[in-house]
Formats: structure tokens, sequence, C-alpha cells
């Protein structure tokens, strides 16, 4: 499936094989991690640096541009 | 204004004050950036490691999850 639960009971969303987005709450603060993960050799999923997590303002700006980022795309093929 | 374009002429979308989503070709793929930025002693803004790019297949997974994603926020708040 590509959705799932991680070991402390957050819900992520599998973009690709390696990245994810993940909701949690740290210091009472929302977050939606963008996150590239590695697969150790106990075939256990780690978290990367490369990653960005968005606050949910941050996270609602990102739909705003949705649709103008999607044209750029469009623009680039 | 929230979006513009860098000096490599990509159009760029601000998330906020240092983050940005840029969408550029690079070696004939094209690449949704989500980075956070610095701004130098110049005023200038600089990307930093603090990031991940995704392709248009991944970007269209994203696409799929926002609902999703939108239920996990509010299920945190």
């Amino acid at each position: 499936d590509d959705r799932g639960e991680n070991g402390d009971g957050e819900a992520y969303f599998k973009l690709s094989e390696k990245k994810r987005v993940t909701v949690r709450k740290f210091k009472n603060m929302i977050l939606i991690d963008f996150r590239e993960f590695f697969t150790n050799s106990d075939g256990d999923s780690n978290p990367t640096k490369k990653g960005i997590a968005l606050q949910p303002e941050q996270w609602n700006k990102l739909k705003e541009f949705i649709s103008d980022i999607d044209e750029e795309i469009e623009n680039l093929k």
C-alpha cells in the first residue's frame, strides 16, 4: 500500500519507493514532512537529511499554487 | 509577490519567506523542487541542502494524497 503508519504512529504517504510525506505533531506544531528514506540492511526504512517540513500555513500555500505549478510543468514538457 | 523567476529563468513559488517550490528542467527531467533558502549579506537568496526534488509522477501522487493529508492534519488539531 502507498500509505501507512510509522513506528511513532504517524501517518505517511508514499510518493515513490524512497520518498514519503509524513504528517506529525512536534512540540505542539503540526508538520507535513517531505522526505527521502533509505532502507537499512534489516529492511527498515530510515529518514535521510534530504527533505523539508512544511507548516500547515505553508502547506495551504502549496495547495493554492498547484494549478500554477502544473502549468509550469506543462510549459517545460 | 509570492511567485517569481530566478536567475536561471526558472519559475518559483514562495511557501514562506524562506521556502520555495521551483519548477525546472535538469538533464531533460522535470523537477518540482521544494527547498529552503537563506539570504546572504548581499541580500541574495541561495538554496540550502534542506529540500527534496519531486519528479512529475511523484508530484501527481502528492496531489492524489491531498485530501488524506488534510484529513490527517485535522486529526492532529
